[in-house]
């Protein structure tokens, strides 16, 4: 049997309007759809074409899944929310591939982008990533505290905007409340923090504050946190706030 | 007369089939689309639409005359490539709405997020921000050198995978020399760096080397860098090489 083809898809971060214009049609062709459950829930159902839910913690599971059955000849979609190359599925797929079975080598493999939750998230709170800025996973069981320790010192010593996806862990509970513990030693009180919840869903909710003001409760799995450099600004125009880090703006 | 309302826009790295499906019919209901030329360019003419083409490093100014225009009560679209937010006009309308004129604040705002380069370029590649990474712009000059530096060895103490924008400066075309210089004494010879050239569009152009070997001079101003952390990793498949970042990667 000749081989197929694995699409590596980002589904944006919910409402259909963020998906990339090529998305539907893609998701159309693929005799196969893969991926954590409520990413597929999203993907219309459409006659013919099979469904594979799988649980979120494997991903590596999940790749292989995607991997044979596009090696035996299937047009296999893998979805991911937000863009499949942060912090999503495309990595799984690539590690898969160049550590797992030869066969799967044959199949021919595309990424393609889509909206990350971090600009998403940022596009409704103004323009806090306007200037330099990092992406930091707080999520990873495999990620000993004394990394994400090593990556927020570094971040705050490079006055970077900062993203924080995951913050929330069911196995480590703790963990925000330490980041934001050290970000306090790091950076200053009135630093801007955002807190962007379910964005662009119905139950989104944003919320403006700063380092010393901020609750890391307000942290659940479906928010990305923004911690502002020290040029990050806010302001308020017709009713509602806005933030945004200047291009110009240097550093310390 | 009543305030308008201005919607904030990217139109991602460039083909259309990387526009988020909302973006046309915002486009199309807009009385006037402001932009760098080749942006505006990129949408499509429709009949008693405005255009106001500018120049790329008059950003300000563009952000002045949309905000102008909305508040005497025009429906105005300002476009970027890419992502609105990252690097580009979402920052320069929210500086120029806090600091400038008082009826601006009356316009009724939003920031659309597109799929930006440093996305579309990883896709291209792989998955090299699979993992922890972070987004530097060299373009800016107004930034100092000094402030390049202590983002380079800040991205480099936390072993973060840089995406380095605008690396072509024509007021200071040395500078991308003394950036890999730099790197080079703070990251392993064998680091992967890959150069994406005018990515999605027909002179798209993929490198991939290492920062021992990498030259320079093949940023142009239509290429975004990438440095790899030293998880990042290479291998082929099918006749070409994908790099990424294993999602469990720690760092040195």
């Amino acid at each position: 049997m000749s081989s197929g083809r694995l699409d590596i898809i980002g589904l944006g971060p919910g409402p259909e309007r963020w998906l990339t214009m090529e998305t539907p049609a893609i998701l159309a062709l693929a005799t196969d759809v893969i991926g954590y459950g409520p990413y597929l829930d999203r993907v219309r159902a459409r006659a013919g074409q099979k469904r594979h839910a799988s649980d979120n913690r494997e991903e590596l599971a999940r790749a292989y899944n995607a991997l044979d059955l596009a090696a035996d000849g299937a047009h296999v979609a893998i979805v991911s929310g937000g863009d499949p190359g942060v912090f999503a599925m495309a990595a799984a797929v690539f590690e898969a591939l160049e550590t797992g079975e030869e066969k799967w080598r044959e199949v021919e493999i595309a990424v393609h982008p889509g909206v990350s939750a971090m600009l998403a998230a940022a596009a409704r709170l103004g323009a806090p990533l306007g200037h330099d800025f990092c992406a930091i996973s707080l999520s990873d069981n495999l990620k000993p505290w004394s990394v994400i320790e090593q990556r927020l010192r570094a971040a705050a010593m490079g006055d970077f905007v900062m993203a924080l996806y995951n913050p929330a862990s069911k196995a480590r509970p703790d963990l925000i409340h330490d980041c934001f513990a050290l970000l306090r030693e790091l950076k200053a009180a009135e630093t801007i923090v955002g807190f962007a919840r379910a964005v662009g869903r119905p139950d989104e909710k944003l919320t403006l504050t700063t380092l010393a003001a901020a609750d890391p409760a307000l942290a659940d799995m479906s928010t990305l946190v923004l911690v502002g450099s020290h040029a990050t600004r806010s302001f308020e125009a017709r009713g509602r706030r806005w933030i945004y880090t200047p291009r110009g703006s240097g550093t310390r």
